[in-house]
């Protein structure tokens, strides 16, 4: 009974997620859901991608939270349409839907973007269940967080196209063993692309906007 | 119509829960729920706490995982009663509920502990909703999610009797606020208490050792 109820609601998400994917689709634009524990860097990736792109890729953003809207408020000087999502008036949901997404955007002029960033609610479990109607998911996992949560938490990382490896630049600071973290993702997701990175430093970034840039559609 | 699939949910939670909490009362069991983001340090406060407590106080633990033992074989050498709970069994759960908890505390002597850690999944949200028949919530903060977790996810801190602070062997080398980050606890919940600790270097970890030493029933 209970999984009667889950099954239908995954297959309602998954009506609208199709339904999402062929607007984004018409309208080339590449969307990408990133998730991540909370704290592991998915906001400041998003700023740093905003900054390098402005006046060359036309960026959007839907901002996903519980609660307030903090995360937008950080975006606002980068001149991009950013739409909040808060999942309190859904219930205090612990990830982002198919139909949060459908009615996100219809606040955005699609024919106007090139690339759509999704930053889910941060929380490893629940958003990789849900498909919204994306291009891929990202799975952004930080150092401090250690070398065992793609053991512990596989589903984002067998959902997602691409791993971010985030804060490497407290790699030495934590004795960190990145091949470890990077050999545990490749465990449960042997075809997954990983990337490092320091968004507070720069380091790898060019990697990942060279990546970006190449999954474009227009 | 969904919310009330929830809220049933809910109620019944709180029925085992309640029969959980009696069980634990005639036992004279402390019952600590420890609720944080992935790689907080929850296992190594547990690992810390046990070491320090061998031979005192008679401690037991149950690891609560989606997948794998790993927290639960780190605990291993301290020869105490350890259960281990894998949510994959129950779909994969991003959180411990009564009925889980009911279920293993059957494997463990309670007349023969003072204290019961339950770590639950790592996860900032959905395990803050379910009371399990514990004493306290115990939210763990570490330094590097950043400032602004609480007002992100204010319901674990709301249910919380204390917040841990953790890694602040990291303050100095992230310039991190964390008067800022208790302002913003104590914005969410003015009566909770806030302790400073690193699990790694042991620094405030005295503190929390005699908080828990009070709070023991026998």
């Amino acid at each position: 009974m209970e999984i009667k109820v889950v099954k239908n609601v995954l297959a309602a998400n998954e009506n609208i997620a199709q339904a999402n994917r062929e607007l984004f689709e018409k309208n080339r634009v590449l969307v990408l859901n990133m998730i991540s524990s909370p704290g592991a860097g998915k906001t400041l990736i998003i700023e740093k991608t905003l900054e390098a792109f402005a006046g060359d890729v036309r960026m959007g953003v839907i901002e996903g939270d519980i609660t307030t809207t903090l995360d937008a408020e950080r975006l606002k000087k980068y001149d991009v349409p950013i739409v909040q999502i808060n999942t309190e008036t859904f219930g205090g949901d612990c990830h982002l839907d198919a139909n949060m997404i459908a009615n996100a955007v219809k606040d955005v002029d699609l024919t106007r973007l090139d690339a759509l960033f999704i930053e889910n609610v941060g929380n490893l479990v629940c958003p990789a269940e849900f498909n919204v109607g994306e291009d891929c998911k990202i799975a952004v996992a930080s150092i401090p967080e250690g070398v065992d949560k793609p053991l512990k938490y596989p589903l984002v990382f067998i959902e997602s196209k691409l791993a971010i490896i985030n804060k490497i630049d407290l790699e030495s600071v934590l004795e960190f063993d990145t091949e470890k973290l990077k050999n545990n993702i490749l465990k449960v997701n042997p075809k997954i692309e990983i990337m490092s990175i320091s968004a507070k430093t720069g380091a790898g970034f060019d990697g990942w906007l060279k990546w970006l840039k190449l999954h474009l559609k227009k």
